[in-house]
């Protein structure tokens, strides 16, 4: 195939769906809400009730009103100004997408930050409960204290969205016990000894990641992740019941469910909120994932709220042998079509016609023709020469760039699988590198291979090993601004919590946690450079009470950018022997031309 | 000199000064007072007001009524029962002390546990507010909820104690500025501008060390560490007053104070305080550290408190050209010290006649000669063969042991010269080592070799280092259950926070710092090793933004425990480098066969 002869991409769009004229009447009709509502002014996260990386098209209210569809931001519209706050990644993008006479961007760090210079004093400030967290309140609450009121309304959008696209109602799937590993009444029944050891009475979950893994179903309610939309409330004793759109709610639905849970439609949950509040129970919600619209009608009924992590999160990082089997099962099939992609690239590139679009779609195509891949895990990133320098970069037909021969070609990307998930980085040469580029590879390599060999005690946390990947870069004056790994779910989120590697994350990694290592280095407007596989941890074999990883990923790594002085031995024994796994398990699947590139690809250095 | 032939230890004792048959009348006589303060139990922590590692003699209330005497430890004397809880370096001791007829002995991770089981329910626990946190307390009144009720109470032990020592009424000596660095009236502008920015109207400080650190003054009321015992108010403007005991108070200190503080004897402290409240000002405490009697007597007097960390630490762990320049002076002093002691004990040890006291006793004299050596900066551990794997051994008479050739030394020790404090450990060979000490030495100083040749960007923790040191260790399945390193203070507490290398140090290092760099290895029943030496942060030359470490001790590793294929390149270099300095700079100030021992010690690899 030639770089042009691709069926087009299905996953990922390239497009910026968004038309900056279609602001200003949205923002009148919003102001006239406001008005009505008896307002100053509103607040519209990206977020929806569920707090994930996609929402639904029907949750899009921030694209709605401003046109911006990036995956994080918060606008705040006055009676008089409307701000636009947004992270490094869409500082272009935003201003592009909106109306820049009616929205003024602005760039933050975060989304938790200081609003007092954005409103005037005095404001009445409108939120949706069921979009903020009761965390991101107070915290929202204490820096306006005197200066504005925080006032709950229905939402003010959903008031004003003409054609606004129905809520997502696909068909729900339920996991064989062979690929769950375990039924979902064994993990109910954990959920309720950790609710009775907490002395909670209940408690509700709002996480779809959580929700699908606990009740072993997928979905695709949203982009890149197998989730169903939905609310379960779980109590101390007896069935759950399961909050879901009416549609959703089928015959099969409830025969597949009959022995687990009550079902509900999702407007009953104030109700059945209102009933656990009016009995004074004890509940148990994640002040980081609840909607704050849940944590107050508990309350206002008379809960009693106990604030603390979804306890489905540390159960669900700990992947079982059902889980772990579907995910090598995933990285095999993965790395054929990683085979096919690198090698084609290798052909392709130096001819020097290849855009970073046609490299996605390219990728895209060869994981397609793996008929159980269902989904990209996320929107490839795919950065040609100085855009592989912008961490989060995505191709639209705007920026797309061709890659010339001789420039650094930066390709993260992932996909879902009926037996799992994915998310691997390569790094590729299109010609001779440069001694710094060759010097950064390798530094950047090294790190990797210092997390994928390294051997820690129980108790050791992501937080503690992160320095392991950035001590060569850092010896050299440089480092990456991003964390080194984040926890992959098993046909879940491609990133999820609580574990990972990176200053942030203080829980003990533990045996069955899958995270990424993905150390990096970006200089920018030049090159951008990473390289990622995903790990499993494990019990280390002949060494108790210790752990380490194994490495799930199986794609070769670009060895015409290493410096091979600066390797040690066990550095170059650790890189061929993961080349000769690669060759041995991915080389009989692929045959031709790729299996003689693949054996060149993964000779030994 | 032999083994024999050195003058009597002055700074150390290897007596366990406990009486067991004095605890039954001293027991008698507490319960006495407690019905006649009507309460049920007292606590009797090892502390005094100020926190310190040391206390003196009039402060040593545990040690009186239970007969231990070791550095950490509570007690809790019921009206039938007394308990006496100390950590894993005190369970032979304290039973040995005490009379274990009347006080069980209780080994506890740490002080802050879980009472409940050992006092009857109803109990009245009376407390010495001046020898608690409001922390401390906080957490205790909630493990005892409905359960008991601790009672604030005068010292019930001061009541009893007859021939109670004077509290200590040395001189104090102010630092020159070529020593301090910075004038106290600037480091008190600094205080007072950090106060501003808190909103604070003043602060109490508790704490020797940030007091000695701010006055620029130093005494001698503890042994090891050149406290002055006092209390000190900071406004956030005006004058700082400086609480003492009235013996303290003389003409000199009047005059040496006149331009920086005001002067008060330690009983006015209490006024003070109300009338800080009185007029409702904001009073900034360290919760971790300040005792309880003076937030209780703030708050009921009116004031508003701040909670916040004491505001010297930070500025104080920041050490300053001058400091630095007398931590180098002193580390050279040191080297001295430690080179005639190695070649002395090279020369001892294969006669196997040495004891550890003896070890202890001669490595005192050689430092004593050097005539600016005020005193060890901690008891020295001297662990003979299996004696070195336990962390925080301290030899006395009893345990004292006979070093056996081909057994393995570990001496930790440390001094305070006029000039600054030091803490060094050596381990050192005696005979042939076996292949696995050999593997676990080379691993311990691979290990301390990342840490002196890490360089990090600016905002790095020493949480985040400490597995540089431990990766080597983790490797072969074994770690240490201590920190990599603690801050030193320059001239002050061998021990000060808040910066440190464990994954418990979760402030950034800066520029000025001294910590410690010290991994180890402990087989119990066996042997224990540990290489210590002091580092300072500073500015990485040619890496903007960037820090490393500069090595301040001076004095050779034991080489001869090396197993040299484990070594890399660049860890042999450095290694070989150091030698090299220290020869550099400790040779020319020995001589004779010190300095023929000093050249083949530090003779490259």
């Amino acid at each position: 195939m030639t770089a042009t002869s691709f069926p087009p991409a299905r996953f990922q769009s390239f497009e910026e769906k968004a038309d900056p004229a279609e602001v200003a009447p949205r923002l009148a009709a919003l102001r006239a809400a406001m008005e009505k509502a008896g307002v100053d002014a509103f607040l519209i996260p990206r977020a929806d009730a569920h707090r994930g990386e996609s929402v639904p098209a029907s949750e899009a209210r921030l694209a709605y009103v401003t046109g911006f569809t990036g995956s994080a931001g918060l606008a705040v519209i006055g009676r008089e100004r409307a701000d636009l706050f947004v992270d490094s990644r869409y500082t272009l993008q935003a201003p592009a997408q909106t109306d820049t006479r009616l929205v003024s961007v602005h760039e933050v760090a975060g989304m938790s930050f200081d609003l007092k210079p954005f409103i005037p004093a005095g404001t009445k400030l409108a939120y949706d409960p069921w979009l903020h967290t009761p965390g991101e309140l107070k915290t929202m609450a204490g820096r306006l204290e005197g200066h504005a009121t925080l006032v709950p309304v229905a939402n003010l959008v959903d008031a004003i969205w003409t054609g606004r696209p129905a809520p997502p109602a696909g068909a729900i799937e339920f996991l064989g016990h062979n690929r769950a590993g375990r039924t979902a009444g064994d993990k109910i029944a954990d959920i309720q000894a950790q609710l009775a050891e907490t002395g909670a009475d209940a408690t509700v979950l709002t996480l779809p990641e959580s929700i699908c893994w606990l009740f072993n179903m997928r979905g695709r309610d949203v982009p890149n992740t197998p989730f169903v939309l939905s609310f379960a409330l779980v109590p101390q004793r007896g069935r759950p019941t399961l909050f879901l759109a009416p549609a959703k709610i089928t015959p099969d639905l409830r025969a597949a469910l009959q022995d687990v849970a009550d079902i509900a439609e999702e407007t009953e949950l104030d109700a059945a909120l209102g009933r656990l509040g009016a009995s004074g129970k004890a509940v148990q919600i994640d002040p980081d994932s609840a909607p704050a619209a849940i944590a107050e009608t508990l309350a206002g009924a008379g809960a009693r709220l106990i604030e603390k992590r979804d306890p489905v999160l540390l159960p669900k990082s700990r992947k079982n042998a059902a889980e772990l089997a579907g995910m090598r099962e995933a990285h095999r099939l993965d790395g054929v079509a990683m085979a096919k992609f690198l090698h084609w690239f290798d052909m392709e590139a130096p001819a020097g016609k290849l855009t970073e679009i046609a490299i996605v779609t390219a990728l895209e195509a060869f994981r397609r023709e793996e008929e159980t891949c269902l989904d990209a895990s996320f929107d490839t990133i795919a950065g040609a020469g100085p855009n592989g320098a912008i961490v989060h970069y995505r191709v639209t037909g705007k920026t797309d760039r061709r890659l010339a021969p001789g420039e650094i070609m930066l390709v993260d990307s992932g996909a879902q699988y009926v037996s799992g998930t994915t998310d691997i980085t390569r790094t590729m040469a299109t010609g001779p590198a440069s001694a710094e580029q060759k010097d950064r590879y390798t530094r950047v390599l090294k790190g990797m291979i210092a997390i994928s060999t390294v051997r820690f005690p129980k108790g050791t946390t992501g937080a503690q090993i992160d320095a392991l990947a950035r001590q060569f870069l850092w010896q050299a004056g440089v480092t990456y601004n991003h964390g080194t790994g984040h926890g992959v779910g098993a046909g879940l989120g491609v990133h999820e919590g609580p574990v990972g590697i990176a200053p942030r994350y203080t829980l003990p990694l533990e045996e069955g946690n899958v995270i990424s290592n993905e150390p990096g280095y970006y200089k920018p407007g030049e090159y951008g450079i990473r390289i990622e596989n995903l790990l499993v941890v494990k019990q280390a074999e002949g060494f108790a009470g210790y752990l380490d990883f194994e490495t799930l990923t199986l794609a070769p790594i670009d060895t015409r950018l290493i410096e091979p002085d600066l390797l040690t031995g066990a550095e170059r024994d650790w890189l061929n022997a993961f080349h000769k796994r690669v060759r041995a398990e991915i080389g009989p699947l692929v045959d031709g031309a790729v299996r003689d590139w693949l054996d060149r690809a993964t000779a030994a250095i």
